[in-house]
């Protein structure tokens, strides 16, 4: 029920992902009314992989997390993470309220054994690939040890997801020097420094994040958020002006449109924008968050990548991962 | 003697903006050796208004603020500023070491009454032109007052340059809605509504930086440094990406370079990096910082902004509005 656009976006991009993954099910919850016309092309091989689930109660886009928490319980996005805790689902995929998945992530599945906070955490485009990003707007104000537990699971995803063997981890900061930064970051590096067991290529800056430089950047929720924003506003700036160009009536744009349609597709692709499915890491399961404004192919890209973090193992590999590496930092 | 190519950049950067700017004086500090072979190419003209002050001692681009602070006198960094509080210059352009320019800066020409520290303001590209956005990375903790002293300055800035009567103002958030932000976001936000004196339109997220939705954005020096280079960074990737394609020996790239030249530079100038000319806002003096990659077009562009800066007397008009808004404030 969930994005800007509701079933109207969300549903298409259920068949669609059913029809591309033959061993995909899905179900559904929300309500049936609205459901239901979008469900009228479905193949019947794709019909019987795909369910619905009818439910009055829908957390409203705008809803405070702390609403969403009290008078949640028996909405679709409470009854969707309820299948992952029960253990019959693999992977919750939403485009609803963010803050509301957070608290209702955390409350329905709970927190893995050692994590405080869950972060939020995107692939976004490099020169030379991607990289991992966290925390994109989870945890507004993020101590020390908070970053050092991004760094850990960041890492583990780099690893479990694009089977790098020793991810290399940055902080974001202000510049490279040693005398950089905030008390709370200069301490964040001394600590994941100090843990041992990660790949740490130390302080990075802004541009770093797109330089491929390393693979996983830490921040906190309020930087990494303001910072995505910022690179996709800057994206969209680009685009825009090279598709006026474009459709500009002259022979120049027409040129241009029958020359560079592949170009542009390819630099739309750069726009972090493009990249949906970011995950709620360091929960007990897998919850995917959709932008809200993902078109069709979006939020089908994010059902994908619930796919491939189910296939890959993910939480299981990054519980694991941390209950050794937590269990000997504290005992 | 500053940013990372020294004299090579400056000095050939000095006689452009003396070829351009008809009135324009110019004093150079620095080491006399460096600095001669590049002055050969000088015009009778420009030689007239042009001046090497030769100092031994340069302030090195690593140097912490501390050692600048209690080592920095005779520097050629010192004497330059020195110049402005002696009222010997209008202005002091500097491509060197950004923390030692700010306590020198502080030290040497004082901060305005009312102002408890500088801030780094820039001009950003936008969809419509071009917004200011502070603090870039003078200050890595701020509170909520500093906050509000920024969106003051930046809304004079605004007035005082590009001579908009209401700037609207916006402060840089994770969400556009209330109950969105870190704490220090919130009471700024409550300070700068309060404050009655200001267009301020209230929260901001990432991507309005670039929309053209406000006229100043306000942040505090971490996010606002990190978020810059960040931008530049995405800048350089689709610039990087449409180069490659225009170099390439193909026929398509041909076409590419024959047709796209211009909206290659066009694309180019989106490139936060390229709006160089930093001004360090706060002081009494104008001091303008130029990044240190800056190449000879961006360190004359740096030149001609506190020659603008200047014109349009921007620190008495920031210090008049400063001192009437802070007097009804404080008492």
């Amino acid at each position: 029920m969930g994005g800007d656009f509701g079933p109207r976006v969300t549903i298409p991009s259920c068949l669609q992902a059913l029809s591309r993954h033959p061993n995909l099910m899905i179900r559904v919850f929300g309500h049936q009314d609205e459901i239901y016309p979008h469900t009228r092309k479905i193949s019947r091989d794709s019909a019987a992989r795909f369910e619905i689930v009818h439910t009055d109660h829908v957390i409203a886009m705008d809803a405070k997390p702390s609403m969403a928490l009290r008078h949640g319980k028996g909405s679709s996005m409470h009854m969707a993470l309820k299948q992952v805790s029960d253990g019959l689902a693999n992977a919750c995929v939403s485009a609803g309220n963010t803050g509301a998945l957070m608290v209702l992530g955390r409350s329905v599945l709970k927190m893995l054994p050692g994590i405080d906070r869950p972060a939020i955490i995107s692939a976004v485009p490099t020169h030379s690939g991607h990289s991992y990003m966290l925390d994109l707007g989870a945890n507004v104000d993020c101590g020390a040890e908070n970053l050092l537990q991004f760094a850990i699971m960041g890492s583990t995803m780099a690893q479990a997801v694009d089977q790098i063997e020793q991810p290399r981890v940055g902080l974001l900061n202000v510049g490279q020097e040693e005398i950089k930064g905030n008390e709370q970051v200069k301490l964040a590096s001394r600590l994941i420094e100090e843990h041992g067991r990660l790949n740490y290529i130390g302080y990075i800056e802004g541009d770093d994040i797109f330089s491929g430089r390393c693979d996983v950047v830490v921040c906190d929720g309020f930087v990494g958020n303001v910072c995505l924003k910022a690179c996709e506003g800057t994206a969209q700036l680009f685009i825009d002006k090279l598709k006026s160009s474009m459709i500009s009536s002259s022979i120049k744009g027409w040129i241009a449109r029958k020359l560079f349609s592949g170009l542009f597709n390819e630099l739309k692709t750069l726009n972090p924008d493009q990249y949906n499915g970011a995950s709620l890491l360091g929960l007990r399961g897998i919850v995917i968050k959709s932008h809200g404004s993902a078109d069709v192919e979006a939020v089908t890209n994010a059902i994908g990548e619930a796919l491939h973090e189910v296939k890959r193992q993910v939480p299981s590999r990054i519980s694991d991962r941390l209950e050794a590496v937590l269990l000997e930092r504290h005992y």
